[in-house]
């Protein structure tokens, strides 16, 4: 969760130190930038993804939170610079023991939602202080956007109907309990990582695998009302009985056998969910089990989701799509330098502008609610008057002087953030299908304010 | 790196615990299994992929050494006993502080490659003390196994020309770090990752980025002589300059002018880099910079590897491709009972099918040394006679009665059991081109067997 109290972002958590998740030219920039006077110039540098990717209309900011906690356990102690001994000079190896980050961070808050071209963080200190957090800042925010991206369209196929987060195991370990969190974020009702529930406090839901089923299993071969008579005993009549490990039919049968009509739920994990859904949803009722709802899961992605619409399905239960974010398992998110010593700047090679100067952001909408664009602005400047519109500050203070800003977002506060922009994009932007990015983004450059 | 010393699988080491990456409904099914006394029957997990990714011919087993270390820190101590309180009874918390896994694991070395049906890892023990692995087996099975599957790809791509990976800040953080290892392990040479150095040993390399060159802006405009003086000066006339944050032939001649001909390597990171390849090549050999490498990145993956082949290029840096395994980035592997008490068990629902009893395997080979056939037998069957046909067991024994076996393949070793095993493969198997499974799987039951 996000933090709530002023904290340092350097050093003493007790914690890992997260400061070695950085690529090496960091480090060796620094060390040049070192001899030569300019490793503390003032910089800004800005997070932003140049595109969204193909298809998709909007992204969702996922990761911020995860972000300010990482970024308070960056610390060199004896250890990492042990192990950066054979590759930095002395003089870099004793910046790095020094380093506290000293600057300001603004950003969107998380759950927000990004076009390309977002200043979705913007990072200003010195060169070093700033470019010594690319990577981590960039790994984050890269892995848990696209998640969340992913993820708040399966909110949106879903349309109103729960969704559980169950894909740990298509994801590398620490990958997992991310991604359980920003599901969460985006309107996920619960989670089976049960380290996400410790650390984030996302509710879990969990009952049983095909391997209970089998796992009742004797000399006259199987017995799965013995598997579900266990299982009703231990979690009660409440619980979710998985169907599908032999016959569906039979499974459900059984199910209302053991349990009796007020049975929880029963879960299908395979075939075609959509014939499968009403045939239980007639026999569930046949047998007087009006209540019991019916879960499907099984490789389901947002297209799959909103295909069961119709059907009697009660709970999705979504994995390998959400934790591989549907297609896009990245942001392309960058971490650009935009501005030395208050000149803009900007790399100029083919297919890779950025644009140069600090930016904020504001999205305007109308007096319904409905977002109609997003504007980029230089940092500093007023917002220009916009006829019959409302503008809204996209950018909040995340760190200032190196301390974490007090009173941010909880991941409660996010979720309910997120859910309240979602409703803000035109209809159309919403569609599963691809097209162009929800709203446009305009940018003001400096000469076109007022004054300029 | 993979453990060479013998070790328990729990607990104790100090670092922390990773029992909590783990679906809750593990935890759930050994509640039930500890209340009807199923929870001691002697089970048999198999760790296999139904099958490869669309279009892929072979897949390469990564995360087994990995998976080694993380099990070693697998329990459950009073704070994640804590955080599970109210979800559990007393019985089971009692049972999960008590957790020791006592079974055996047998699998594929790291490095192996593996088809569909392949037993990638065999887990034997009671029932819930095997179960209660299967997240956290999974979850760095599928991740590192579908990265290792692209980079060795990649690899193949690139004829022996290196390859660093830079894919850090494409991932999470963490994810980071196993995927620069698997790189390692399939052939890549070196990675950016700082923490991959460190943790397992991976050669490193990095040098500056575009902000680098940037910083060097001052009120007369960009000064990339000064950003190139000062990175030599730094780093010694053997770095590699970025050369193309403004003009790129601009920025050749600026690099020898200020390294001299003796540079390292110049990196290009944008346009069509076949073209600028050869421009560069010509342009670096009439400045007499004969021995100057041409590095190229820039969203690589297997096919733009290949298409770079005629090209003069000298080293490859990978990035966003390999850590999100090239489309494919879980290698769908599943953990299934397949075996109670010696009884052979499976799921029968469509399309999820598992062949039931515990199986190893063995790989036909011809005299030549190229594979033909990966044949699965029942666990303890003597493999029958092969007509001409070498026969080479793949699975090894990892885990003995709860201890990890000693003197198990090294990070270096499984790479160079990678790079022999890709040399098995018959050509047509190695194509980038979508195709079948470069060799067939042929299933021995065990009635087919001598002695049957």
């Amino acid at each position: 969760m996000t933090s709530t109290t002023t904290s340092p972002v350097t050093p003493g958590s007790g914690r890992p130190s997260t400061a070695l998740l950085t690529d090496k030219y960091e480090l060796t920039m620094i060390q040049a930038a070192l001899a030569d006077g300019t490793a503390d110039r003032p910089c800004v540098f800005e997070v932003f993804a140049r595109r969204l990717p193909a298809g998709r209309r909007y992204g969702v900011v996922g990761g911020t939170g995860r972000l300010l906690e990482r970024l308070a356990d960056f610390r060199f102690d004896d250890e990492e610079i042990d192990a950066l001994a054979d590759s930095l000079d002395e003089r870099t190896a004793d910046w790095l023991r020094a380093f506290r980050f000293t600057g300001d961070v603004d950003g969107y808050p998380e759950g927000e939602l990004f076009f390309p071209g977002s200043p979705v963080l913007s990072i200003r200190g010195g060169f070093a202080e700033c470019v010594v957090l690319e990577t981590l800042v960039l790994s984050v925010l890269n892995h848990d956007s696209a998640i969340a991206s992913a993820a708040a369209r399966m909110n949106w196929a879903a349309d109103g109907r729960p969704i559980i987060e169950m894909g740990s195991r298509r994801t590398h370990e620490e990958a997992a309990v991310a991604a359980a969190r920003v599901a969460y974020l985006t309107g996920f009702d619960a989670t089976s990582n049960v380290e996400a529930t410790r650390r984030h406090g996302v509710p879990s839901a969990g009952t049983s695998a095909h391997s209970f089923t089998l796992l009742h299993t004797g000399p006259d071969g199987p017995d799965e009302a013995a598997a579900f008579r266990s299982q009703v005993r231990a979690l009660g009549v409440g619980t979710t009985l998985l169907v599908d490990t032999y016959d569906i039919t039979a499974g459900v049968e059984t199910a209302i056998e053991v349990a009796g009509p007020e049975l929880g739920g029963v879960r299908i994990d395979s075939g075609d969910l959509g014939v499968l859904a009403r045939q239980v949803r007639d026999q569930l009722d046949s047998l007087g089990a009006y209540n019991t709802r019916i879960v499907v899961s099984g490789d389901l992605d947002e297209y799959a989701i909103a295909a069961l619409r119709a059907e009697p399905v009660d709970v999705y239960g979504v994995g390998t799509k959400l934790v591989t974010g549907s297609g896009a398992p990245t942001a392309g998110m960058v971490y650009k330098l935009v501005e030395v010593d208050g000149i803009p700047v900007a790399k100029r090679s083919a297919h890779k502008e950025s644009l140069p100067g600090a930016k904020r952001a504001i999205r305007l909408h109308r007096r319904t609610g409905t977002a109609v664009e997003e504007v980029l602005l230089p940092f500093s400047a007023e917002a220009p008057e916009e006829n019959g519109l409302e503008k809204r500050e996209l950018v909040i203070p995340l760190i200032r002087g190196g301390e974490i800003v007090s009173g941010l977002p909880t991941l409660e506060e996010s979720r309910a953030h997120h859910s309240s922009v979602m409703v803000s994009l035109p209809w159309e932007g919403l569609a599963l299908s691809e097209g162009d990015p929800a709203i446009p983004v305009r940018v003001v450059p400096p000469e076109a304010l007022p004054g300029a």
